[in-house]
């Protein structure tokens, strides 16, 4: 009986057949049988994680840098404890395959008193909360599994979101009369006519502009846009940024690069190209309050070529039916014929000064990182002073930057820098994580050892939730957190795992560190002292904005 | 403006009144002025957590032995991190207030592309879900509030259930023009008839027996009927025993508590004093699969007096309209006037025995475990071999048992132990607790030590998941955990509170420093070295039924 192919091998081949290599989660009573699937599958690895929720982080950050990720949880318990971590990919617009393992049918058919429900033999309590973080869902047969579960994955695929997959203990042994074929994955409708339309109205808008400028963001990396973009950037002489979430999408070496756009909390030379274009091509944009420091852009909705992931907007007109590639394509196109009428500005960039003194502060301690990134690096940054701060950092080519501006989770980071480490191993994998954020969800440091892998970890300490600090209540305690000794916790969480651990207190301290750890073939663990009211300043910026938000009328 | 009356300390003040002391929570963009009237309120205390889902654990505790908890979260983020520990409440019956701090009414109005939310307007998504786990759920406003936060607190202590109440950032700091008065909670209906009804035919139901007991369990201590039960039990003789859930409800030390019952693996003994009476009563019952080692009770419902929070049933007759407390009485008084009659058995106390050997066993643990207990403990076990370790311990009176049996969030006992201690200062509160679960939430840990509390931690270790070993794949790689240095813990999670730490390997080690611990006035973490297929026999009972459940047909 075990030889022959089980629903849940079907899964499993389908997952391996888009690319996920991974799987995260917890076991738990009602997936285990289909973790005997897993842990004999050629291809699929088991990543047990030490909660549910950072396993969806870890998802999350795996599917960053991957086709796509897959989450594995129990029922109720299970699948509710991941659910912050999928809603955070749902906002963000990640592909997960989120796989729960539910009761027998039969015993669900029975209205059974199990645990791990509420004793009101409803079963689909769950299912109902899922879906509004689940761009499809589903609860498996073992007569519409291999539908259902294609339609699945094309649906998360397609729509870059998750996907919520309920595998009930018995159906995950059916068998199935045939192995899966190839998966028709689903196109973007496009429309010719449209295109058409479009191509002509944008000529007219651009062949009577003098300054034309790029802004791109997140939605551009998500719907595929990355290489397109940079091989048009290559080719046209545009000043060219990113919001904070997009950051890394672009080559920011590029000479016309210049610098990450925050609304009025910009640098001015950035705001001047940006907001005093006479046409802003905008790709995959959505301006968060977060990232644009509550909505301070000046951006006219009439100087704007507006490119999102099924349709263009000019001005104020739309055109459906147009996937991002091909309007991307299109303007690329267009650019490359009317470039030479448009002011080719020079872009002047400054890198951030050293300061004298050895005070570990903010700007020193962004300082000697923007020194110590390298090609290819994959920066992953926890919301709070360390996405804020890195935001004036200058990638070089190859990076892969992670903020999560919108969704906002605190605590996302550390475990999405294992997934997204399990995913790339060849690469850097640098956290950035303050010390509120990372007592979320510190167990995972404990997965980074036992799996032997060797991100570089700068534990940003500034005794408690500086970020909320910003907003309100600098003194009040509520925005104090439990002190820890971070430099014992790599120790406590292995047993058998060195790792390179230490605690600066100085400039010259950090600096020399950045060099031992150059080359290092550990896991690093520093813990970077800095001041609890000194902050970046798109941070002070973003912080009053929410404040004056929040307060009442 | 900061001396007038807000609807913030309308909220707060209404907690006060019904008990709380103690605000769980973690601070976000959205609850921060809220913090503000928390923290200068003069009886609720603010009580930060680690991480959200934590903090909705820690209140579940909180609330098992206080009338009610209160848990703070920010909207979307916070919220969906706590919803499991929430949802565990739900399912177990325990009032906790959840306040969610959400953006400001006028940016919702606006549909604002707001941090924290999907960027899609529709800032319902998290009511949705969390309806599914609430027993009564709003969304203040400044002409609602004072009326629906009423509202919301009679239902939670009336259906002993979670309420959810989203409180805007702005709706918080409007004025209220009066101060709260008296809360008038809902009292049961109570049908006279119906009432005498049941009397009568319980009474018929008891003169023709000869063989009576009681069997009583969680819905008994939650809907406050304790004290009446162990009334009667001190008046009438009667053989009785509690399921798991609700193991402490009775007092364990009375002559005629037989033991706890689990269905087919209960001992022989009590089995056939709930199996073969002429008449059970039970009180507060839900046959759940995890307590009744897959509903292996033979119980025939036709000699069943059933007794539950709104009704009763007699055989296959339901009596409606009759509060769980007006029964009890009912039954007491009847069994007063009937016992006579009944067969008085004498009840067999054996105690475990001391193995001979200096092993460290699951038996010799539990052994030394039931003489260290005293009366008025709190005993906190988790789902696996802790729960169902501990059901064979006869608990000294007054001792408080929490076992989350029906829900089994593996994780939950930690976090819960923070609260049930800071709810109890006087108890001494004893967490068992295994490395899996242990792993899921530690962060509390330094919680507990920031705080100053004494709890006593007891850490098997057991090298992994031992309840899913039981379960299935005993030598499966998905069972496994990332090892961990645990003693190092207690040190890490804290910069300046001492704690009793130590590892024990043998029983005589155990034996010395359960004496030492005795009246140890720090946090005492104990790490038990336990073989990993070492298995209390009711969790090996209980395993192999849910196994045979998932299996295909």
């Amino acid at each position: 009986m075990a030889s022959n192919y089980k629903v849940a091998d079907y899964l499993l081949d389908r997952l391996a057949q888009v690319g996920i290599r991974h799987l995260f989660g917890v076991p738990g009573d009602f997936n285990l049988h289909f973790l005997d699937h897993v842990i004999s599958h050629p291809v699929i690895q088991w990543m047990g994680c030490a909660n549910e929720l950072n396993a969806a982080y870890a998802a999350d950050g795996y599917a960053r840098v991957m086709p796509a990720a897959a989450l594995l949880t129990t029922t109720g318990v299970g699948e509710l404890s991941a659910i912050n971590g999928i809603a955070g990919s749902f906002a963000e617009y990640l592909p997960i395959i989120h796989i729960v393992g539910t009761p027998a049918l039969r015993s669900q058919k029975a209205g059974e008193l199990l645990h791990h429900s509420f004793g009101d033999g409803d079963f689909n309590h769950f299912a109902r909360m899922a879906k509004e973080v689940a761009c499809a869902h589903t609860s498996l047969t073992a007569e519409n599994a291999a539908s259902e579960i294609d339609r699945l994955l094309v649906a998360a695929l397609y729509q870059r979101r998750p996907v919520y997959l309920q595998l009930p203990s018995d159906v995950g042994e059916a068998e199935l009369t045939s192995q899966s074929g190839v998966l028709a994955l689903s196109q973007p409708m496009l429309s010719p006519t449209s295109l058409q339309a479009f191509i002509e109205a944008a000529r007219q808008k651009l062949q009577s502009a003098h300054r034309v400028a790029l802004l791109a963001d997140f939605l551009a990396d998500r719907f595929g846009a990355r290489q397109a973009l940079n091989h048009w950037l290559a080719e046209v002489n545009l000043p060219h940024s990113t919001l904070l979430m997009g950051k890394g999408l672009l080559d920011e070496t590029h000479p016309m690069f210049i610098g990450t756009y925050a609304g009025a909390a910009s640098d001015a030379s950035v705001r001047e190209y940006i907001e005093e274009a006479d046409v802003l091509i905008t790709v995959g944009v959505w301006f968060v309050d977060t990232i644009t420091a509550g909505f301070s852009q000046h951006i006219t909705q009439d100087n704007c070529i507006d490119v999102q992931p099924e349709q263009v907007r000019i001005g104020r007109q739309v055109f459906s039916q147009i996937p991002m590639l091909a309007a991307v394509n299109a303007l690329h196109e267009l650019c490359l014929s009317l470039q030479s009428e448009w002011q080719q500005p020079v872009i002047a960039h400054s890198m951030p000064a050293l300061p004298c003194d050895n005070l570990l502060s903010q700007q020193a301690f962004w300082y000697h990182i923007q020194h110590f990134l390298r090609p290819d690096d994959i920066v992953v940054t926890d919301q709070g002073t360390s996405s804020f701060g890195a935001a004036t950092l200058r990638l070089p080519s190859g990076c892969t930057f992670v903020a999560q501006s919108l969704w906002g989770s605190i605590g996302f980071s550390l475990p999405a820098a294992y997934g997204a480490q399990l995913a790339q191993p060849q690469r850097r994998v640098i956290l950035l994580v303050g010390d509120g954020a990372a007592q979320l969800t510190i167990q995972e440091l404990g997965s980074m050892l036992r799996d032997g892998l060797t991100p570089i970890i700068f534990l940003l300490n500034n005794h408690g939730y500086t970020v909320e600090r910003a907003i309100h209540g600098p003194q009040q305690p509520y925005n104090d957190i439990a002190e820890w000794d971070w430099t014992q916790l790599p120790q406590a969480l292995s047993v058998d795992k060195a790792s390179l651990t230490c605690r600066v207190t100085q400039a010259d301290e950090l600096q020399q560190v950045l060099t031992q750890i150059e080359n290092c073939q550990q896991l690093a663990f520093i813990e970077v002292m800095l001041p609890p009211m000194d902050m970046p300043e798109l941070m002070i910026n973003v912080a009053k904005s929410i404040q004056a938000r929040n307060a009442a009328v």
